[in-house]
C-alpha cells in the first residue's frame, strides 16, 4: 500500500551495499581504493547485515577492507558469538586495536565469548584503566544492569551551578556514554538528582543545578537487564543512572543498551515459546547441525511426554475397537484445545512480562480464562456439530461437540495458569512453553473425549 | 539468584504505588492533600500499571485524583484503547485541557480512538496552529513514521556556525520533541547532514556546522513504522530526520517512539504466532467476550482446516480397522511434527524480520531446513523405537520412526518455507502463523504415516 518509494530506496541501498561487500570480499584486484570508498559511503547495518549472511572465512576477508573507524563500529553491533568468531581470525594487532577501541562493556562480553588463552593475552595488552573498567564489568553476574553499563560518565555535586554543569559536560573528552542525562549526587556519590543537557541549555548559567533537576529514576547494578530495560522504555527515558548496593553512582544505562536488551529478551522469548534455544548467530551463517541442536532437546522432553497420550489411548483401546470412528476426530480435537492452550499462555506470559498481571492474581485470571474457554468451546462446539455429523453418527458428534466444550474450558484455563505458577516459583514463564502446555492438554483432553464418549456411547 | 535487593526495591516501590492509587480511587475523605502528595512522589509508571489494572469507573476515579502535570504524562503512557475510554469518561474541561497538553502526534492517535462527535468537539478546543499540527499527522496513513513525527524540532541552515545552532537550540521553548539530533538543510529544506547536540558543546563556536556534522540516517514520512524503528535501533540512533517524498524534513523519529513502535509490534507477532489479535486494552481491563473474540476467528479457520484430518483418518479407515494400534500414536507422531514445524517457522519469522534472511535465499533455507529436520527426525526415530516396541509390535514400532523421519524432515522444511513465500506475497510472515503450519503437517504426516504403515504391515 504505502511506503513504495521509502523500501524501493531501502533495498536499493541493500543491494549497493551487498555489492560492496561481496566484492570486498573478493578483493578484486588494483581497486582496494574504490572498495574502502564504496564501503566507506555504505550505511553500517546494512554492511552488518551483509556480513552476517557471510560463512566465518569470507566475513573475515570483507570485514578486513573496512576503514579502521568503521571496523569498530561494525564489530560492536555484530551478535557477540560473530564477534569473537572474527576476533580469533584476525591477525594480532588487528585484533588487540579492536578491541582497544570497544567501550569496556561492549568489550567485556566480547572476551567472555573467547576462549581463555585469547581473552587473557588481550587483556594484557590493554591499558590498567581501560583493564581495570573491563574487569569491574566482568565482576558483575550475567544478564544483569552491571554488564551494560561503564563508569564514564559525567556527574555534578550537588552544590554546583547550571554553569558548572554545562563545563563538566564541555569537558568530557567523548568518552563518556552519555552527556544527555546528568546525575547530581551528594558527597557520599549518591545520587540526589539528575538533570537534563537540554534541560542545563535553556537555564540562566548561575542556577544551583539543585533547582533544575529532577527526581531521579535509577537501576541497580545488580538488577536483571529486562528489568531495568523496560523502566528505561517505560519512562521514556534516555539514560538512567546506576546504582551499587549502597545506593552510589557506579554507571549509566543507555537507552540503545535497553533497546539491544529487549531484542535480546524477545529473541530469546520467541525461542522459548516453541521449546529452542535462541540462535547465537545469524541464521544463514549457522550451520544445520547446530540448529538442530537448539531444537532437540525440547523435542526429547516433548517426545517423552507425549508418551502419556500413547498410555491414554493405550487405557481406552477397547473402545476405539468398538468405535473406530472416534479415531477420526483426534487430530482436530487435541489440535483445537492445543490452539486455545497456547493462545491463553501466550496472552499470559506477555501480560507478566509487561506488568499488566502479577501472580497474586490467580483467582481473576482463573476466572477470565474458564468464562473465555467456556465461550470458545460453546461457539465451536456449534460450528463442529453439523460436519461432524456428515462423517459419522450423531451421538458420536454430540461426544465431539461436548468434548470440543470441555476441553477448550480446561486448555484456556491450564494455559492461563501455568504461566503465573511457573512465575511464582521463580521460573521463566516462557519456559513453561506453549508445547509443554499443549501436551498436557493432549493428555488430558483424550481422557475427557473417553469418558464423554463412554457416557454418551454407552461403552 | 542475584538481583535480590533491586526485585525488593521494585516491589516496594509496586506495593506504596498500588495503596496509594487504591486509595486515591477510594477518595477516603478528607485526606485528599495526603494522597496527591502520595501520588506526586510515585513512580508514573508504576502509577499507570495501577491504573491499567482497574476497571473503566475505578480508573476515572484514581486518575482525576493525579495532579495536572502527571495526569497529561499518565495518559501518554496509556494503551491508546484506554486513552481513548478515560477520556469519554471525564468532565469536558478536563478532557480539553489534557488533549491540549499533549503533543500532536500522541493527540492524533488518542483522538482517532475517540467517538467521531467528541474526537471534534475536541479538536475545536485547541488553538489553529496545535489543530494543523494534528491535522497533518492524522494525513499519513496508518502505521508508517508520519503518525510518530511532529513538525516540532529545531533545526539550521547549512551555513550557520555552531554558535548559531547552539542558539537556535537555547531558543527553543521546550516543544521540539528532541533538541539532541540537530538536522542541518539546505535552502530547499533537503536535510545534508545531522549534528548532535554533544558534538555543538565540544567544538569552537565559530566552526561552521558544516565541518562537523555527519552523514545522516534519514526515514521517509510514508514508510512503515517497524522498519524506521528498526532502522533507529540499528543504528543506535536517538532520533532522525523524517522525510517527505520530495527529501524534504517535515519531522523527527525519537528512540522513545521507536521502542515503543518496536513494542507494538513484538506484541502483534506474538499474538499472531499463536493466532490471535493483539489486546488493545491490559488483560485485566479486557472483559472475557472481548478476550474470546480476539481469539475465536483463527480457531474457527484452524478447526475447518483440520477436517482436512478427519478426511485423512476417514479415507485410510480400513487400515485403522486391521490395525487399532495404529491410532495410539497419531497424537504423539502429529504432535512432534506440529513442534518442529513451529521451531522452523519461529525462527524463519525472526530471521526475516531482523533481515537475517530474504526472500531469494529460498533454497539456501529448504537446504538447512531439510537437513535440521532430518537430523531431528532421525534423533527422534532412534529415541522412540524402543518404547513404541513395548506399547505393539516392532513392525508397527518401525512404521512410528520411519514416518517420524520423513514428518519432521517435512515439518521444518514447511515450516522454514513458508514464511519465506508469504514474504514474497507480500503477506506478514507472522500471519502465516505457527498453528497454520501445524494443521498442514498434522493432514500431510497422517498420509505419509498410513502409507508407510501400508508398505510396511502390507495393508
Amino acid at each position: 500500500m504505502n511506503g513504495g518509494p521509502a523500501r524501493r530506496r531501502r533495498e536499493q541501498q541493500q543491494e549497493q551495499t551487498r555489492q560492496a561487500v561481496q566484492e570486498a570480499r573478493l578483493q578484486q584486484a588494483g581497486d582496494a581504493e574504490r572498495l574502502r570508498a564504496l564501503l566507506h559511503g555504505a550505511d553500517l547495518p546494512l554492511v552488518v547485515d551483509e556480513l552476517e549472511r557471510m560463512n566465518a572465512r569470507q566475513r573475515v576477508t570483507a570485514f578486513r577492507m573496512l576503514p579502521r573507524d568503521s571496523s569498530v563500529r561494525a564489530l560492536q553491533m555484530l551478535e557477540p558469538a560473530v564477534q569473537a568468531e572474527l576476533v580469533e581470525a584476525l591477525p594480532d594487532p588487528q585484533a588487540r586495536d579492536l578491541v582497544a577501541g570497544l567501550e569496556p562493556d561492549d568489550r567485556a562480553r566480547l572476551l567472555e565469548g573467547l576462549p581463555e588463552h585469547l581473552a587473557t593475552r588481550l587483556m594484557g595488552t590493554l591499558t590498567p584503566q581501560e583493564r581495570a573498567a573491563t574487569e569491574a564489568v566482568l565482576s558483575h553476574a550475567a544478564e544483569t544492569v552491571g554488564r551494560w553499563s561503564t563508569p564514564r560518565l559525567v556527574s555534578v555535586p550537588q552544590g554546583a551551578t547550571v554553569a558548572e554543569a554545562l563545563a563538566a559536560v564541555r569537558s568530557d573528552d567523548g568518552r563518556a556514554e552519555t552527556v544527555y542525562v546528568v546525575p547530581v549526587v551528594d558527597e557520599g556519590q549518591r545520587v540526589v538528582g539528575v538533570v537534563s543537557l537540554r534541560r542545563l541549555l535553556a537555564t540562566e548559567p548561575g542556577t544551583p543545578v539543585s533547582e533544575v533537576m529532577r527526581e531521579p529514576i535509577s537501576v541497580y547494578v545488580s538488577e536483571d537487564q529486562e528489568d531495568a530495560a523496560r523502566a528505561v522504555c517505560d519512562h521514556g527515558a534516555l539514560a538512567v543512572p546506576v546504582l551499587d548496593d549502597d545506593h552510589r553512582l557506579v554507571g549509566m544505562f543507555t537507552v540503545d543498551d535497553a533497546m539491544r536488551v529487549l531484542q535480546i529478551e524477545e529473541a530469546e522469548d520467541e525461542a522459548r515459546a516453541v521449546g529452542m534455544e535462541r540462535l547465537s548467530t545469524p541464521y544463514l551463517a549457522t550451520p544445520f547441525l547446530a540448529l538442530a541442536r537448539g531444537r532437540i532437546v525440547w523435542l526429547l522432553v516433548l517426545i517423552v511426554a507425549a508418551t502419556l497420550t500413547v498410555n491414554v489411548l493405550d487405557y481406552f483401546e477397547d473402545r476405539l475397537q468398538q468405535v473406530v470412528s472416534l479415531a477420526l476426530f483426534i487430530p482436530l480435537l487435541i489440535g483445537t484445545g492445543g490452539n486455545v492452550g497456547a493462545q491463553a499462555a501466550s496472552t499470559m506470559i506477555r501480560a507478566l512480562a509487561v506488568d499488566d498481571v502479577r501472580p497474586g492474581d490467580v483467582l481473576r485470571v482463573a476466572g477470565k480464562e474458564l468464562a473465555t474457554g467456556l465461550t470458545l468451546g460453546v461457539t465451536l462446539a456449534v460450528v463442529a456439530y453439523l460436519p461432524a455429523e456428515l462423517f459419522t453418527e450423531s451421538r458420536v458428534a454430540l461426544v465431539i461437540s461436548l468434548s470440543l466444550v470441555v476441553v477448550c474450558a480446561l486448555a484456556a484455563t491450564a494455559g492461563g495458569l501455568i504461566p503465573l505458577v511457573a512465575r511464582r516459583l521463580g521460573v521463566d514463564p516462557a519456559v513453561v512453553s506453549a508445547p509443554l502446555i499443549t501436551t498436557f492438554v493432549d493428555a488430558t483432553g483424550l481422557i475427557v473425549y473417553f469418558l464423554i464418549a463412554g457416557a454418551v456411547l454407552g461403552l
